[in-house]
């Protein structure tokens, strides 16, 4: 078993690709879902300096389109991608909720390892902005168990209030504590964004001119500027409905190597599925599936949470960052809520989170997230940073993708090719 | 690279699991797509013999269950196959539409073939039945490319006549020489499915009664008991909506010998993807794609045409098993019909084709039938007919199985362990 390493990546704009009729309320493409594919394929092969006759296969990660955009069976459109080279390769979607993107990445990888593929195509993609707000949220909760959870009305943003009132609950913070450690977070986010031009929220985006840059910003607004959506979580704890694309080029390490091309290694990955219903968990406080796959990604990767400089956490919703941070070992349990509230894991620091500006400010086409999520940290590793370029290269990153209620749990360890 | 092998399988009930309030209307479940997963996980694995704390990974094949029945990340139910033991392993859901069982197998082979996974557990599972007709219909439908087809108003039926009438043309068939072609192909799936007690129409079922088993019979239907369902295709061309699950379990071949347990080799898999639209596809009158598949995975396995002496093949219309059969080289391009027409294929023949009946008969749970394939042609190696024995034991069998509209073609050839 080799290890094997990413050669190319792109991401998409992220936003709301839609237009609304002002006379009928219909919501029409800007941007549509096949467009989104061929932008952010062409661009990752093209990165890679790839051509479509040397793609073994193309692995697509998205959540819902069926859902979103009518369109399943949506890995086919990869034999659309311009120049047309794609044709009669094994297109594949892969969908593990949020963690779709990630999880269709993990099998391009096993491809290349079985020596069945020499180089792969992952995409990952989502079209949400076609549904409103009430389309989009019943399409996001039948990926919560839809039995106990969706069909009673608990949708997300009430699943992660239950593991925000867990966390305050077992380690005893105050409402205030929380809500300041929760802000910071979400600043932390939107102020990351602002240097990311590919942001859904970026520079003069809503979070800009609002200036939620600092946790007082965000806990001095108005009750219906931040309303409460799920109680303690606001509107500002709640990440982007986005639409938008990412992909990246994998091949065999002995080829990038090989290559003469800047790459990045996947050093190790995991993914850890935990059960589904919150009812049958006890630990709503932590990640505990999140928490196994560190330890197997950290083991196969030989490092330990010292030696990171950066990473991308799942911030769906501000409580997640805080409890990945905490299963990352960034902060210890129950400690990454005040090391945020304290202003840590900033451009400056190492490691630091989310300099992409997160789920919160990048914005969270659902199934496109695990992919841009490695897709950023492999340009941050390759020389290409979001926004100024650090003092000091960064030779680890980390991706932490979550799907559903803390269910699939997707780590993966690059590091900066040689 | 290893070679892989099934060790278990199971095979729910396929039908219609669904129960109709009188009074509202309203379609419940008998049973649910939750319980379809358990069963056939659990008697996979005891089929297999292997206990949930060996099993490396699960990965689940299912179309479109959030449209069907509110229920994305589907994957992540392999946590509560009962007894629970799956907790913490990675769960990975893979879609292609109809082919998604084959596609999540391939995805397991690559896991165990890269070194990553010793056992895996692949689920197919659908439930279809809770949705009306209209519902199903627009399902599927975005299966298909919605832009120029689904949202066109045509659905699958529609897309298959096209290949109906493209074979025709092309081969110069009449219009009542192809109506028998078409209508042997459907006795022989109800032929077929009565030998299948797992059938969605078998025994006693609705083709038993009215004596569908012959190509006279299924012709001499007046029009209201075989309504035109898209010129030149009528009720009977079409495969059935249907619940239900399949599973297999999988190990490398050198364990799987090691283990002194009954297995079948993966001797050989290909996935080609045709480009969606039929619109850009010149030729309407075979299954370019699927004929890549087979060159690929005849080549791997080592065999011929010649060597074959089962296949389960995806007749969703009578018109694709055909196609299949001919992509197959068991007749050649332009013969397939005829030859469904003079009886070939039959429980007596070799190859024969479909003895569970096909999704025709057995049923047609769309996420679930690769698998269910894989698992029936696994059993049938295996010492476990549908039906009486054959008078040889049959040592190489064939999978072809096709999501979209000839778009994901997925054959796999499997031979009897040694």
């Amino acid at each position: 078993m080799g290890k094997t390493a990413i050669i190319g990546a792109s991401n998409t704009k992220f936003g709301n690709l839609v237009k609304k009729n002002k006379e009928t309320g219909e919501l029409t493409d800007l941007v549509s879902i096949y467009e989104l594919i061929n932008e952010a394929g062409k661009a990752a092969l093209a990165d890679a300096g790839v051509e479509g006759k040397d793609v073994d296969g193309v692995w697509v990660g998205s959540c819902a389109p069926g859902l979103f955009a009518n369109q399943e069976h949506i890995a086919a459109m990869a034999a659309e991608i311009d120049p047309v080279g794609l044709r009669f390769k094994p297109f594949s979607r892969v969908e593990d909720a949020c963690a779709s993107g990630s999880v269709a990445l993990y099998q391009a990888i096993y491809a290349l390892e079985s020596g069945r593929a020499r180089v792969a195509l992952v995409l990952g993609v989502e079209k949400m902005n076609l549904l409103d707000t009430k389309g989009v949220t019943h399409a996001l909760a039948t990926c919560s168990h839809w039995p106990t959870e969706g069909l009673a009305g608990m949708t997300f943003p009430a699943l992660f209030a239950e593991y925000a009132k867990g966390y305050a609950k077992h380690y005893g913070i105050s409402e205030d504590k929380l809500r300041r450690q929760l802000a910071s977070v979400a600043a932390l986010g939107y102020k990351n964004g602002l240097d990311n031009p590919l942001a859904h929220f970026g520079k003069g985006g809503p979070s800009d001119k609002l200036q939620l840059v600092t946790a007082e910003a965000i806990l001095g607004l108005p009750d219906e500027k931040n309303p409460m959506i799920a109680e303690p979580l606001r509107l500002h704890d709640c990440s982007l409905i986005s639409d938008g694309a990412a992909a990246v080029v994998l091949m065999r390490l002995d080829d990038a190597k090989a290559s003469g091309k800047k790459y990045s290694e996947i050093a190790g990955f995991a993914q850890v599925g935990e059960r589904m219903a919150i009812t049958v968990r006890p630990n709503m406080y932590e990640l505990t599936a999140g928490k196994l796959a560190v330890q197997k990604a950290f083991a196969e990767a030989k490092i330990t949470t010292g030696d990171i400089d950066l990473a991308e956490l799942h911030d769906c919703f501000t409580i997640n960052q805080i409890l990945s941070t905490e299963a990352l070992g960034f902060s210890a349990d129950g400690q990454a809520g005040d090391d945020y509230a304290k202003g840590r894991f900033g451009r400056e620091d190492r490691p630091s989170v989310n300099l992409s500006g997160g789920l919160k400010a990048k914005g969270h086409p659902v199934g496109a997230t695990g992919v841009s999520m490695h897709a950023l940290i492999h340009k941050q590793l390759t020389g290409v940073p979001i926004g100024a370029a650090p003092a000091k290269a960064p030779s680890v990153g980390v991706v932490f993708n979550v799907g559903g209620s803390g269910v699939t749990n997707c780590v993966t360890v690059l590091k900066a090719g040689k």
